[in-house]
């Protein structure tokens, strides 16, 4: 199944973890894993701390580590960062679940980073 | 299944290949893959060269990439950054393993890296 | 089973989507998951945007970001970033195929990132 997420700005963090939750609700199976992969080069998948402010921070964060280059990249060189911390994050995701709930950490999250919105992107999500 | 990992420093790599072979050794699969999902946003799981000196290295070098900024989170916002190098390196992992040891490259270990120690950390851990 | 990649430079990025496919094509399964776990621990493995030029600007984006200090590992120290940047991106994906043919996005391809080489690399592959 596809997963869809709508982004509203050129950065951003959404928390994806009741999305998923809602998902496993209408799923048959009680406990397991599941996988989670973006069909996309400028975004990523994680787990987070989203205390409030935390997610402007996160953004603070990636835009400090972007690294500033000439790059050769065709269209939109100055674009190139984005498909860098997409492929050094990662697109995908496994997350154990129970009793149709994911299994987190207190303070843990599942976010989709936007690095090149506002764009809907999609998620393949599968029950394992 | 929960792995515990007890932490002593604020900042420390953790080799625990041989507390997942412990674990395999008591399972009833010969082979397959298993999993590690870290129930936390500060510390991190992956694959590491564990060298003498290796693990100091790493610290040194995650010193090095940290992003210094003024971070909104209101608790502690000096601590940010601990959340952000976890979700970079990502909190969970799969490894093959065969006669019920882990399958790995000759240099090739798995650690926990702890960003803000110390702490017992939870691991959930399933064969797959 | 075990995937070879044979790496030509120091530092390269390897398009390795076709290889998979072609795997793909002679096992039973038509549907699944893939899963890759590279046994080394100076390349990482990752999805990316391959436009024409984008793998010399993942080449330019990781020299920006490979931390420069004085690290302590016995045989050459200038060396450890290498095992750095393999941690950091990791060593392992899984990636969902149907039809025998890996589920990508548009733009998105299969790489290994080699850090060191040159060298024949080895990809544990199985189908899940």
């Amino acid at each position: 199944m596809i997963l869809k997420v709508k982004t509203n700005k050129k950065k951003e963090i959404i928390d994806i973890t009741e999305k998923i939750n809602e998902f496993l609700e209408k799923q048959n199976k009680e406990s397991g894993l599941i996988f989670l992969f973006a069909l996309h080069t400028t975004c990523a998948l994680t787990t987070a701390d989203l205390d409030p402010g935390a997610d402007k921070d996160y953004l603070i964060a990636f835009e400090k580590i972007t690294p500033q280059a000439k790059y050769i990249h065709p269209h939109n060189p100055e674009h190139f960062p984005d498909h860098f911390l997409s492929s050094v994050v990662g697109t995908s995701l496994f997350i154990p679940f129970e009793n149709k709930n994911l299994i987190l950490g207190t303070w843990q999250r599942v976010i989709l980073i936007e690095f090149d919105g506002p764009r809907e992107r999609e998620i393949i999500i599968k029950v394992i």
